[in-house]
């Protein structure tokens, strides 16, 4: 089952074969200079994947306003099509990451099917306790996991237990926890209570979770809440991940720090202390503003990904990531910019591949500090497109996924069989 | 027309007025022993006012989630009910402040009757082109006075001075004009280009502020547009009132910043060269987080005061600022909020006249760094509350406005009456 | 022995004691409304200390100039006279923090005995690793306990032992480690082999650790290295202190966090986790500014103080922080910052003992944000400035230190006895 | 005269002539595909520069510690000599931009006739009013131009009076005016009474300034000053030079900005105003870094080269920015890192001239936020080291400048002429 038709990916390809076979063979050549074998390169990048989100396929907003798209997917079935595209054009995601109760259906085995009919399996699982859902019992306006109330804390236990419960069955493997949980005030909870709570209510989730499973908790330092938030940074993140056992593991979404923190560093020490479970992708200028991946810093995203080829190389004991894209798409096309978000993983990806990470070592033991960063730069500065590219076209991919889509009209397409959604959130995490 | 009983307000008052007296009595002495007249300062407290707007009073949410609070506004009428509640038992907001079209209304001669009768005036017009009104024919989703489309742009000026037409009805001198334009990835918009057009159409509205108006530009650093904004800060602004003639002034709003930004001394030049506007007052530790004004960093508010009464003292040329509180209530009664928020510009005003202004100048020529800072800190540490209160009971207000509220059972007489309102945004600016 | 004649605090005193006491029985009438016994607060209060560093008392700089006060101290010796004078008016920094190499000298006999004349103990040791030591063999310019060389790490090694030894003859119970240690570019250092370098050179300092003493690590964001910073949080800092063992344990310095973290909450964190070691007092705006406690945001250090209270009355498991003050005076005199800024933090102590507990915690179960709010704002805005003048008087100290310190002319005095100091850096950490 | 053996760079450039011959002529067919010619671009290349500051050539330091290198200059012949080394191997930094009085000299036809044998000119002067010279009679402790004493801002308007006679000699046309002026404590200076008295000095100095010269101010939000900075950021240096008058321009440095603030807009602000004087070029992450040009965010830089090539290739009025360089090298040699800086500017120029304009004004048009973006991307990703080298070597210079600068043993050579520098500030901008 073909969302993008395969003929209208050859046309496009075809007028950019020509190009790229000359780009690749040139790439390869100054690689080889450098004593790198560009298809084993290019192994790697398509043998990676990174998952998409299944709200991310909607339109997003700000508090002030969204402004819908065209065709915007109405139901999980009409996001798992957009999905669908984006992995047909870029080769790179195929898995697709749920929202709970967002995809909540009836059929749990029709939604199996459609993935596999579509050729897409169901990543980490994601409970949502930041917003109240039609008829719940307990408000989460004052916190969930961390609530000061037993009941509301119960509830929210056992929605993540649903969550789980759910992903069993499409396959899934992990679940995902990120809470609004914080305060707005000086004084309007008590800090070690409320973690108190929160860890004994994680405990409780743990519990229900199969011994191949892991659990994701997902650390932000503002926003919902505004003075303070229960799990505001990697410190309690690692808090969480130790005090729960082996399963746990910390996610990092890369938009979720302070100013100039430096995150490729973070990433490193959760790496060494065997916690790092994975990451949300996406970029931004201020907060957590959830742009598209390495649009704003993509060097800050490179460093990231020589942080994780480096543990990969080396082996490090424990290190099995788990990639996701995690943006919100106000202005643009969402299947457009996780398209292009997903190239720009692999691009990072590549780019780290081809690190001379032996040169780099012996620098950094001279403190030779020009040479190990322009070691660096080096690699980020190589243009991998190509190798990307080749990778896409020989997994039946576009050369150019965004050329590709618009040339097959499938927004148009979309837009006249579903109708505009007005107004409503987003729901972006 | 009381919207709360007078006899609640005294019996609260009662129970309070023995301690009121005794503390009022003994600051009245410390202060007279740095030469100040305790009954002067209160009396210019007494006079100061602030605004309170209209969407201020409804709940406020984020854009993960809004979490209803009870009985909240249905209409501006309902609005103006609440901000007479805040009035009367703080008699330190005389005025509201309108957003169009959120308050528009159909007989504007009934609103302004409803104001006049519950003692209210109307403050600055705030237009809305951060968001599509139902039925609009131009969508703001790619910018409003800074579009690149024409239409679009003489729509959000049309806008603009309808909103003039209305506040000419009721009475208000002024226009905020607040915009979310900007872009979300570099090279999404020309900077320049942008801006050219910005100033274009503020220039058209321009054409239409009635000689006695003032229209005041609020710039912000980011939100909604996550890479560039057009009027990103106060040089920006202040380059947009010079454009525009004299009539035109920046307005501040203390969450719209860049961290670590010194706020006091941006007041401080806006004042020196003629061009401050006035305020949006609120509280903030991340971003635009809209908390309770001395919520988080009372400290700085006193600093932006102390420029106030510094202007106010030395009668600095043009210098007639508009004082607006603008927070989003997401945790807390909106009433009780806003009640507390005026309280503390009221404390730091109170705070800026005891500050011993020779002394300090003193201290400053002889660049005693220590002493200068000490008498402010001396200024700051002086509970002035007692001034306050006594200014509020005379003035037929509560010593503590918000026992007295709760006294009062407003908030359960209002939910019983005005229903739930689920989902839709709070529009807070 | 003392710096400061009895005769000048003793007339001092008298102008002052009037009003002083007329306040202090005021404001027991006040705390006593609220069901608080002053006399309990100042007893609290009396007892409370403060460590200062030795190197406070000289003139700080930045990297651009350092311009040198009068009568600086020219050796630890003038150091401890200093720190007297601050003790003699205060009564609340009983003893002294000292840095190595700095204040080594060649009889330990004779420091200890000058300090015991002076009424002044030995608090936490010192190292200097972010810094080269005249002679000293191997450089720290890339490094020192995470240096790649490992002869350059048995240096550091050794320097830290050799603080442990000093300390030990002067009656010191702590080390405190802070070292610069970093990279100013991406490449320049691998995060991980840096940081496991640096754990098995502080397990080496760790085994020479007394069973009586506590070792404590200081996390800073940035500066003296720009790209990263081998202990740059509170994750790290907390990873060493759980690595290294019992006695190892976090310093928290209020400058050395990015922009709009919430420092009160890594305090908590500490606290339930057992690893809060102590403080390194002083106030920023921007980075680690190193100005005067109290002086740009006393609202965050009185929430710093409200979790130091709250952990002391519910006698939190292991909890007994050091409390030091660490500033760079590059415009003010020393003694007077260190004096206001002992000052400062005995306000937050006082203000955080008044906090109304009890009504605190139930309004965090009732989720009354505001009134939660409301509680730590009236213990903030009471000036307990009374109770801290009558503990100093009735402990020998001066109603007002800073008026006495002038009156005595102190400054003058040395001024005329030590000779200028020019150039050289102030070593501050 | 060369400080460089052309032999060396001949045999250097040797080696890697094969690979660039190829990689250029490959770069060339790529970029005839999208309609550029790469000579065109090269010659532009060819003819950019940057001037290298006199001050960047001695090792930088921190307020911690400065560790010295080896072969540090001595006086200004010496840098004269490391700054021709820069430029024989670059070929883009013809001048040299000096400070006083750190550069004064008796003799300044012997340092035009140096300048002049090495082939280099002399750029802008750089006045010092942030630190104390010896035998200064007024202290600039407690600042400069905006000092409260007026003997004090005299002493620094003849300093600046100065450097410009001396510039003048020299055939420098510019005087860069950079104060460290501003406060530690709030209420130790009145922001508007400093900002008169410095505007007054500032007409004082821009009477003396030649016609044909230009006078630049540079704002900086913090340090040395920690609360505020006189010149704290660009609006109020737009004022600076609105007041002053034609020849009064703004100079921009990367790192004197807020966190997360947007440098490119504020670049474009400036042009669009007709007041941005010029650059000085470094890297940050953190807050004044002075790392190397393009180290640590190159897609920020290359958005600042963006607006500038937009401005030049529009023939902006009064556009005619100074390039320099201004960074602090604490851990690498000095010239190494400043022949990569050069490099670095080189690229982000001759990416920001291979961008597609034509195509990226229809997609802003458009509102096509994704492919506007993507249009930028792609530019960057471009690798256009060939060009660079290329236009390198065609000039003589080398075509890897380190690893030439290296092959030539300068450092070594210079170690053997020049004694070690012991403690002394670097004196970093």
């Amino acid at each position: 089952m073909n969302m993008i038709s395969r003929d209208v990916i050859a046309a496009e390809n075809a007028r950019r074969e020509g190009a790229l076979k000359s780009d690749y063979a040139h790439l390869g050549e100054q690689l080889a200079r450098r004593g790198i074998d560009i298809d084993a390169v290019k192994r790697k990048v398509a043998a990676y994947a990174v998952a998409v989100p299944s709200w991310g396929v909607g339109t997003g907003g700000t508090r002030f306003a969204r402004f819908p798209g065209a065709g915007e997917p109405r139901n999980i079935f009409d996001k798992l099509e957009d999905c669908a595209v984006i992995h047909e054009l870029t080769r790179a995601t195929p898995t697709v990451s749920l929202h709970i109760p967002w995809d909540k259906v009836s059929d749990l085995g029709a939604l199996k099917e459609k993935g596999a009919a579509l050729g897409l399996g169901f990543d980490a699982m994601n409970s949502n306790t930041f917003s109240d859902a039609p008829g719940q019992e307990h408000s989460y306006k004052f916190g969930s996991l961390s609530h000061a109330d037993a009941a509301t804390r119960r509830q929210a236990v056992e929605h993540n237990v649903e969550c789980i419960e759910i992903g069993r069955k499409l396959g899934s493997k992990a679940l995902t926890v990120w809470i609004g949980d914080g305060t707005n005030f000086p004084g309007q909870a008590d800090f070690t209570r409320s973690f108190e709570r929160y860890l004994e209510a994680m405990k409780a989730i743990y519990r229900h979770l199969p011994d191949d499973w892991r659990i994701f908790s997902e650390h932000k330092m503002f926003e919902p809440a505004f003075y303070s938030t229960v799990v505001q940074d990697w410190g309690t993140n690692y808090l969480i991940a130790k005090e729960l056992g082996e399963k746990a593991y910390c996610l990092v979404d890369l938009g979720h720090h302070a100013p100039n923190v430096n995150i490729e560093m973070i990433v490193a020490r959760l790496i060494q202390f065997g916690k790092l479970g994975g990451f949300h992708f996406n970029d931004s200028k201020y907060g957590d503003d959830d742009l598209d991946t390495g649009s704003i810093d993509p060097y800050r995203l490179f460093l990231v990904f020589n942080e994780l080829v480096n543990a990969e190389e080396r082996k490090a004991e424990g290190f099995a990531p788990a990639h996701m894209l995690d943006q919100s798409h106000n202005v643009t096309d969402p299947i457009e910019s996780l398209m292009r978000s997903a190239t720009e993983v692999c691009r990072a990806y590549a780019q780290g591949l081809i690190v001379d990470r032996e040169a780099l070592a012996g620098y950094q033991d001279d403190n030779d500090a020009l040479m190990a960063s322009e070691t660096l730069k080096a690699a980020f500065r190589t243009d991998v497109e190509p190798i990307l590219a080749m990778a896409r076209q020989e997994a039946g991919g576009a050369i150019d996924p965004v050329a590709a889509y618009r040339a097959a009209g499938y927004r148009t397409k979309v837009a006249n069989e579903r109708p505009a959604v007005v107004g409503g959130g987003g729901g972006i995490v």
